[in-house]
């Protein structure tokens, strides 16, 4: 039987696309903010014995976890039969240890409460630095969709002769990997982070480049200032402005406003969350990572 | 040992008086909201081994849950003892029973949640309509505190010559109680209710309490028009402009507006929600109330 596809308010366009290459059907839940803050849910589609798959973006968790826990237990007491999350950003994956003392490490917090409303979790790309992978703290089956063949397959076709820059050194493996597929050269900066806000970026010797097409890969656009200062520091060195590609749009407020500002090309973004900059389709990635999982 | 009190911001009012009541010693939280939206959390206070009483009043709960189950786990994290959620005001108590098909009972997992975390519950005039007990939704130790004796007071305190009036049957029980520790006179409207923000008012008969100073009182302002429609329906009887008395001071984004534009003498509410209509203090009977459960 094919799986419904469950959404909340926002999710609209991704589901569409993950319900088509999942074959699946799409599930309609009714939902009504009270004039108090809290929410009303009806699900309007048979699910008794159904697969379920449950897709919402964890950007700004905060106010979306509530509905969607609520939506979960809702379908469980309706009698779907398997809930998995498909969860394209998976949020609170940044604080995986106590750095003082007093710290609570949120991410485990995180995983546990997930793990006890879903029988299953697909992400995509997760922030993970100290852990190896998500089943260190989530204690379901999950697995973690890579971006970067959507990368790849999008830069081959519209980006001739491109040079791959990554901002830090976490992203080197994976812009490495992307450059493997297409066979292109790529570079990586080193960053420091002084706060949430201030970043330093030392960016090597790009001068062999300069008839290059610069691409910068980022994992997540969260403040930009990562890119802003890497764009500035390419131009410097007598490139062309870059084109500025993302996984995950957060684009803190004012942040696309200051990239653009920045003299960056483009900025291009997947849509695991929805933005203006969304230009990469990754439904068919998720939709084949959910059938093998 | 005295027990630690605890609060996210917007609380630091409510705390400070519940605090000081309880005997108790403030605690301290560290708290930021990143530009993603997530919420950075440090304890700094020692907590190994303390009783701990955390209070988070719940208007508007979907941004407020996941930050406070994360402060719960750290507080758990870092060693405290029984960890009590002082709630003043409790969400999700309206929809306790499946109305139409494919609705979730949220009450019952709001309860859940909750139970979870928290080592015990105090709220204050939770709206229990179907529901006899908070016990009934909530595994761990419940108590309802009430307001009544502090509304009394109040009123005997300012209000010479008073005749109650409660907005519909749902209020019966604890105007009459209210008006009985004060020997007043009382009467009750009877409330039709269309949809979220359609409600008609029938009042009774309030002819002989013209030399009388009407006092109105719900438990939770949220829109305001039942209020607006008994404020209207007293004054068609030669009465007073009412003064209208509130426990929880939900009101919704215009709400208070209405009601002042309505013809109402004065509003006044409890703190169990922060709010400028504040004018009844309810932190000693939360903490005599937390002394005994």
């Amino acid at each position: 039987m094919k799986p419904l596809v469950f959404f909340l308010p926002g999710q609209e366009d991704l589901a569409a696309k993950l319900t088509t290459h999942l074959d699946g059907e799409p599930g309609n839940v009714v939902t009504h903010s009270f004039p108090d803050g809290e929410t009303y849910l009806r699900v309007a589609s048979a699910c008794r014995g159904r697969e379920v798959v449950l897709l919402q973006s964890l950007d700004h968790p905060n106010k979306k976890i509530l509905p969607l826990l609520l939506l979960g237990e809702t379908l469980r007491d309706l009698g779907a039969n398997r809930i998995r999350l498909v969860c394209p950003y998976l949020s609170y994956m940044r604080q995986d240890k106590q750095f003082q003392p007093g710290e609570g490490v949120t991410s485990r917090y995180f995983a546990k409460l997930v793990s006890t409303y879903f029988d299953g979790l697909l992400t995509m790309n997760p922030h993970l630095h100290r852990y190896h992978s998500l089943s260190e703290i989530y204690s379901i089956p999950s697995e973690a969709a890579d971006a970067g063949p959507d990368l790849a397959k999008w830069i081959k076709s519209f980006i001739k002769n491109p040079v791959l820059i990554g901002p830090d050194g976490e992203s080197e493996q994976w812009v490495a990997n992307i450059a493997g597929k297409i066979q292109a050269p790529y570079r990586v900066a080193k960053k420091e982070r002084w706060g949430d806000r201030e970043v330093r970026v030392s960016m090597p010797d790009l001068t062999a480049f300069r008839d290059h097409h610069p691409v910068l890969i980022d994992d997540i656009i969260s403040t930009g200032h990562t890119l802003i200062q890497a764009v500035a520091a390419i131009q410097e060195q007598g490139l062309e402005a870059p084109i500025c590609l993302g996984i995950h749009a957060l684009f803190a407020p004012g942040a696309e406003e200051n990239l653009k500002r920045s003299g960056v090309q483009r900025v291009v973004t997947t849509n695991t969350i929805a933005h203006s900059t969304n230009g990469i389709d990754i439904s068919e990635t998720l939709a084949r990572s959910l059938r093998n999982f």
